[in-house]
């Protein structure tokens, strides 16, 4: 059985631990990762938290196939009340922070309260103990991690947050090896607790029911992964791989804070540019046979030593085309400063863009922004308004709100301009030309999300698993498919598998893989009611979070039609954005309003959490 | 423990099969793979065999750590007397057939006699049968898997021949689901026992020691093996990738028989070139994570619709180079008929650039090659000889037999031109540039081959393993280097490990495997130990096949500098030979005439098979 079947609890204010047995129970309804943080994140909170309050959980949990050797399958979830959509807020991650975790013995670190001082959590194989981070506040990541490996050993797997957690930036990210836990700023709420870090060492060994089956799985999926379509690129090129496609063959690559859909200045920031100039080596997840990461190195000039794990493809477009930023070592270094701050590099090139676009306009002046020409492609500013931002200094201290926020605090119609879903910044997937995706940044339950659905890829493409023909530039038939996907997304979340398999394994796929990993066999139809109950827990959170309809909307810009490109003159209207939900909730099985019927819940057999 | 414990014989002139039990001793000493095969060749043959008579053995060994999950570790190893060096015959093999077997219940399949009749071997786990092939007889190698698949089952792994086989051309290979057991004609010998093919079915579980190790360290190694600097490229462009580099910064990449060590016109030939137009897919060996394997396809043109996996770096040279072959798709088509028609590409080249020779110097006329043109560049030719050699039609009869044969039956000084070792047709390293690789053509127990010792790496870089400034225009020094490093392969070859590994898991990487998997413990001198031990037993089998000092010589071409390029003037001069040869005998602890004493056999525990 690859679960360690216990949850470590630390409350950081009376700094007391303890163990709670997770029931098998438990693991048959909600798997584990995602399923087992939508469980507690429930069964702790009542949504009236505070984010930056001690009330606030900070959960951590591996998925199910991490440690057992199936490809790809390494991944793990950090969850926490979002202090940017004050809802449900998660980030997935690839890093070996989660391996150690369970190593240690854990399915689930739950961190409670708010320690009055710096400090970071230590967890040597189970042995939790809270001690102070003093030499380590205002570190830089990399900084952090590096002395923690230093003085504990280098065998540890760090989490930490830099400057943007600590300074309560609402889209810091907790940085975990390299790899970011990135979304909704989840680093803020370590930073409210002041847990600077969390250093993981663990030894034991994860079982499975039966070890020669799982090897001989192992083998045959790392086959199949390694010659499927996508593999050689990837390895190549990194995700980047997918941004000439989307600027070319659909127009689809949001340019200068969505005014366009096709970014023309693009040369550099395309990996088949920069990867032969830059690129020094590949990098893996742990559990990984495709090394989607590049070791990127800047060796001369104003950016010289400039090192990081990068560039991606939603960073390209954040921290590029979005600012109309054309060079890619400006890209680099930005990216380099957001790993180090711990900034989600979406939602910070979210709001540079957003400023970018104000000072355009004259809603924003060179008065505000210190000097700063702050105009579209002013690569310098990109990179000068990162560090801003983690400062919280000057117009960075109101674009580390997120866009929603500072667009209240500057006033002046700045609303217009502000691209966001329930208060969270888009990925690179202009949704005026991929309806379905428009409603999947609508739904997501921790706002305007690609990875909650990963419709992007079905709706671009026309077809992926049980669906074919889809058109992407019709509103249509939208509110079961971004349903299903989204089900059959949170299976992956709660396994760990990565969601750039999802093409292979599809659901089906695990089948194999579950009866010998934990001995019991689900078929695609039990993964994908699993999958509807996490996502109806989620969406029930935040419910009690104070969800509301007709919060759920898309932003202003969506009504502008694409000027440009192969999706020219597509956009999405308010009856479109309209009849697309009212289709999803349907689906969904859910009212008219978005809430969910007892029954459905009691179907799901998840009736417990229902308070509304 | 990985290994099953047992080795299946089979005779073919009775029909009779029985199994042995393999003691744990033998592991003890030879591990598997290449060790389990020097034990049984030596043990069952004493050299004075035909090997085309019923009296040679053909014997198929998996690597102990095939089936353990292990990356890169899924090869197998097939023996015989080789036809075309008489001497100690050997082919590794990336395909599933390996796995099968092992997972069929044997460690060893020993195949004995010769059938009257055309007959195939089916092994259902473990339940050997001789049945008739009489349909299958001169059917291509794509063809006999095919209709076996259709008839037995697509769940068999397929080892088979083709008419080079039948026909008994010296060089044949036996097919083992598109990939070959490629060198020194093992598919002769098969095509003597009248055995067109073995199809076997596995499905027993391979045991090993501490599963959950085993899972922990096959994710260890994967991300190690994926953030490699190799990798990369050979994921994208194959072994080809290495081309350029052979042609442009060494000057080492052997061109129109030799006579040049730089291919002016290799344009096509580069993987750079020909992966974007014509490779369709990666493809992987089992139990490997990096696809080598390029699926090309031709889909237009005079050479529409061919099919093949490659091409490696080897038949670029073989094919293409060194027949001054420009045109990737004649260098594409010609590979594909040899493993069509089961032949080994680089002797298939070798015999074909050597004609070309002859033919360019007046040795060959048109008479004899039955109105060719046969000069160097002619790539219909190239494509045309490939077919006659399979059928042993015309001049392809007397090429099938090998340069070393064909120059001795077509006289007039074509010995000048006959490029091999002991029999042996080189691979693509141009020794006169890179001395430490013309010592290893000539020890290597099968004839000139870079896999056995795998130096070529070492002497191009300068550094590998515990060697550093190794200088490949010096033949100083050379004698323990090679040894050290036919050692170091030979455990490799025991493991099943594939060799691109080598500069990862290098010997000590096995440490922690091998005690995971097989529960012993070998430090890097208990596995040098035992790849001396290997080593030893090999060269012992060559002795008592009759091999003498006096034959391992390298071919005239040797004596000539390297016209042009970055190894211009570069050569092997007699007195060089001969003091890097003496030089290893020393380092070996050999005599001066190359035989063992038995002292060394009896320091290794292998005195029982001294007779000399």
């Amino acid at each position: 059985m690859s679960v360690m079947g216990k949850a470590l609890f630390v409350d950081l204010s009376n700094k007391k631990t303890k163990e709670e047995k997770v029931e098998r129970e438990i693991y048959r309804k909600f798997l584990a990762g995602d399923g087992l943080g939508a469980y507690y994140m429930n069964k702790l909170l009542d949504g009236k938290e505070d984010p930056f309050g001690p009330s606030n959980v900070l959960i951590v949990a591996p998925g199910l196939l991490v440690g057992s050797s199936i490809p790809t399958c390494g991944k793990t979830v950090f969850f926490a009340k979002s202090p940017l959509t004050e809802g449900w807020g998660e980030g997935v991650f690839g890093g070996s922070f989660g391996l150690a975790l369970k190593q240690a013995g854990y399915d689930a670190l739950i961190i409670r309260g708010k320690s009055r001082e710096p400090s970071y959590l230590l967890i040597d194989d189970g042995s939790p103990e809270i001690k102070s981070a003093e030499h380590l506040w205002s570190k830089s990541t990399r900084e952090t991690a590096d002395i923690l490996k230093k003085d504990e050993g280098k065998d540890f797997s760090i989490a930490c947050i830099g400057l943007g957690g600590e300074n309560l930036v609402r889209y810091a990210i907790i940085d975990c090896d390299d790899r970011q836990a990135g979304r909704g700023g989840l680093g803020a709420v370590m930073g409210s607790k002041k847990l600077k870090a969390i250093a993981v060492r663990g030894t034991k060994d994860i079982e499975v029911t039966d070890p020669e089956k799982v090897l001989r799985l192992t083998m045959e999926w790392y086959k199949k992964l390694v010659e499927s379509q996508a593999y050689r690129d990837d390895t190549l090129y990194g995700t980047g791989e997918f941004l000439e496609w989307m600027n070319r063959e659909r127009g689809t690559f949001p340019t200068r804070n969505w005014r366009e859909g096709v970014f023309k200045e693009r040369k550099e920031i395309d990996p088949y540019y920069w990867v032969p100039r830059y690129s020094i080596k590949n990098l893996a997840c742990i559990q990984c046979v495709k090394p989607c990461g590049k070791a990127f190195v800047i060796k001369e000039g104003k950016y010289r030593d400039t090192k990081l794990d990068g560039v991606e493809y939603e960073t390209l477009f954040a921290l590029g085309g979005n600012c109309g930023n054309p060079s890619i070592e400006a890209v680099a270094k930005a990216n380099e400063l957001c790993d180090l701050y711990g900034l989600d590099t979406i939602s910070t090139g979210g709001c540079i863009g957003f400023a970018m676009d104000l000072y355009e306009n004259g809603i924003l002046t060179k008065k505000d922004t210190g000097g700063i020409e702050l105009k579209f492609g002013n690569s310098e500013a990109v990179v000068k308004l990162v560090e801003l931002i983690a400062k919280r200094e000057g117009i960075g201290d109101v674009l580390a709100e997120g866009v929603k926020r500072a667009a209240k605090i500057i006033g002046k119609g700045a609303e217009r301009y502000a691209v966001h879903v329930r208060g969270m910044e888009p990925p690179a997937y202009d949704v005026r030309g991929i309806k379905g995706m428009a409603l999947a940044f609508m739904t997501s339950p921790r706002g305007a999300c690609h990875l909650r659905s990963g419709a992007y890829a079905l709706e671009l493409t026309g077809k992926f698993w049980k669906y074919e023909g889809v058109d992407r530039l019709s509103s249509k038939n939208k509110g079961k498919e971004i349903a299903d996907m989204e089900n059959f997304m949170a299976v992956y979340d709660c396994l760990g598998a990565c969601k750039f398999s999802r093409s292979l394994f599809l659901l089906d796929g695990f089948s194999d893989i579950l009866e010998a990993v934990i001995g019991e066999r689900y078929t695609e139809d039990d993964l994908l009611k699993i999958g509807e109950r996490i996502c109806n827990l989620k969406h029930l959170f935040n419910l009690k979070c104070g969800w509301k309809k007709e919060d759920v909307k898309l932003p202003p810009k969506m009504r502008i039609p694409i000027p440009e490109g192969a999706s020219k003159g597509s956009f999405v209207s308010e009856k479109e954005e309209k009849e697309m939900l009212l289709d999803y909730f349907k689906a969904r099985g859910w009212e008219e309003d978005g809430k969910i019927p007892r029954e459905k819940l009691e179907e799901l057999g998840i009736a417990e959490f229902f308070d509304h």
